[in-house]
């Protein structure tokens, strides 16, 4: 294993310290509990809080900011955060008007947000994130995983508690969002977790991870290595499978995000691919983001996400957002 | 070799169609001879255009918009664009005021954007950029390597041209920035050119290669893998060695760049490292950017760019920017 690395133990925070470093004018780093806030605090609004294991850059720190999260509570490398941090992050952002979380739906993130949320004497709700519909049930989950879908969510609900909506209507856009979102990811590599030291899985120089997660569980299935337009082909077909009828003449959100070692070059060629597959059914893209907003560590591979569109969540996925990850209109 | 694609030599052009798709409120891609323009031709300014092989995106089309360049001419993977390429784009965003071309300084790459001014009826000046200040002399060259410092000479004079300053006074500010920057990347692994479907060069698992150019080139020399601190302080020591008296006390911008396949959390952890080690040195890092912005496709390793800074450059740096890979103030 090659990496940047000191020690692994101190890897989390030393990368946290760069990260508030290179973005002084944006964050703040809490450590012990370790969570990370806007560098001013928002007022008169519900805090939007989301969180989890380390890994997955930009996701979730890089959306810090006005117009998107409020805090973030990274747990170490694909490892939950603790209750602590969440509650620390709730008390150290809260405004009097609650507190929003939004977590990706993992066994351990649901359990320790959820422990938090009881314990904390301010209100708060939960969204749970669960958009990849490759498999049901899988390693670290029951249910469906939450993938780069958090992103969108992440966009618009804050965008809505900017714009003062309240706990329970900002539970309900994201709610909403994540019924209406579809991924799958597949892997060329397996990702290799630092405190292993090895990939998590052996894969060959002619098989792909169809449906892989991003802490590199088991996809739907181990298939032959074949050319991009099957391989995405494949992915469009399953994810409008899913999202079945929502997504007839609908207008869309495409998202091409890279799980860490894919270059530029080829998450265009496949956004390409993809904008026509979905053409052809008669959906129009009408925004769109390519590039690694949620990754897997250094594994090499891609996901295609497809948001159905609503006035609602367009409006606010288009506001002003100011993160280190996405940043428009200011 | 894993990669999406579908036939090699498609490639290039299936990845720009998905990047004109998904980026189509900004830029157009004209194809035979290739290159992509603003979506909005500017007015009454100097041209700026930028280009070379592809295999390094977001360079150079991920720059083009609004405050940065007016167009862009991909030649395939680390290979020159050819002349028509530069004429074409130049005839098609001259306002008048002429054309000031930036390349990286690779002997393809000089002879092509050299020719292409030299039978231009229009006006124009170039800016070589030659920040790699790990050897001089190499494959693809004479002279120092043009790397991630690109970026910097782009967004500058992009600004420049943007705030309506001649062609002679753009260029002074590109050559004056491309001599106060310098740069060091270092490589854990090779690039695999989907051309060749191979590795360039062997690397075990123990070893980095130190100064590595980004098509693979050899850097100063093969080392043993180590820890972080140890890798970024001789890269640190040798960018100050190469800047010298210019970086006494000097106020800089810290660009820590991605190869490719180096994820989020190592980058933060080197810019960690760098931002403490120039610290010690008496200079204050007072913009910072940390990302995959000048990439050798799939290659794992990072390079540091220091940029020493004045009110001018840095006045140019902030100023608004409209691209898809670099945003701000709008």
């Amino acid at each position: 294993m090659k990496k940047f690395v000191n020690n692994v133990d101190n890897m989390l925070t030393e990368s946290l310290s760069g990260f508030e470093k290179a973005h002084s004018d944006l964050v703040l780093l809490h450590l012990e509990p370790n969570y990370l806030t806007r560098k001013t605090k928002a007022e008169n609004k519900v805090a939007v809080i989301s969180g989890g294991g380390a890994g997955h850059e930009p996701l979730h720190a890089g959306f810090i900011g006005k117009g998107m999260l409020d805090a973030a509570c990274p747990g170490q490398v694909f490892t939950s955060p603790t209750p602590d941090q969440m509650m620390a992050a709730a008390e150290a952002v809260d405004t009097g008007k609650g507190v929003l979380f939004i977590a990706k739906n993992y066994a351990g993130d649901v359990m320790n947000f959820e422990m938090a949320g009881e314990i904390l004497s301010i209100k708060n709700a939960t969204v749970l994130t669960s958009d990849d519909c490759a498999v049901i049930n899988s390693t670290f989950t029951d249910g469906r995983r939450g993938v780069a879908g958090t992103v969108i969510v992440e966009k618009c609900v804050g965008s809505y508690a900017e714009a003062g909506a309240d706990l329970a209507t900002c539970k309900v856009l994201g709610d909403k969002i994540n019924a209406q979102t579809a991924s799958i990811g597949v892997a060329f590599t397996s990702c290799t977790v630092p405190a292993a030291g090895k990939p998590t899985f052996k894969i060959s120089e002619t098989e792909i991870e169809m449906g892989v997660g991003i802490h590199g569980e088991p996809g739907r299935k181990r298939e032959t290595m074949r050319e991009a337009d099957a391989i995405i082909k494949d992915i469009v077909d399953a994810i409008l499978t899913d999202l079945a009828d929502k997504a007839k003449s609908a207008e869309v959100l495409l998202l091409v995000n890279g799980l860490g070692a894919t270059p530029l070059m080829e998450l265009y060629l496949i956004y390409n691919i993809a904008e026509k597959l979905l053409q052809e059914q008669g959906i129009t893209i009408i925004r769109s983001l390519v590039g690694n907003y949620t990754t897997a560590i250094d594994m090499s591979g891609a996901s295609i996400t497809v948001c159905i569109l609503d006035d609602e969540i367009k409006k606010h996925w288009d506001s002003p957002v100011h993160t280190a990850a996405l940043r428009w209109g200011v």
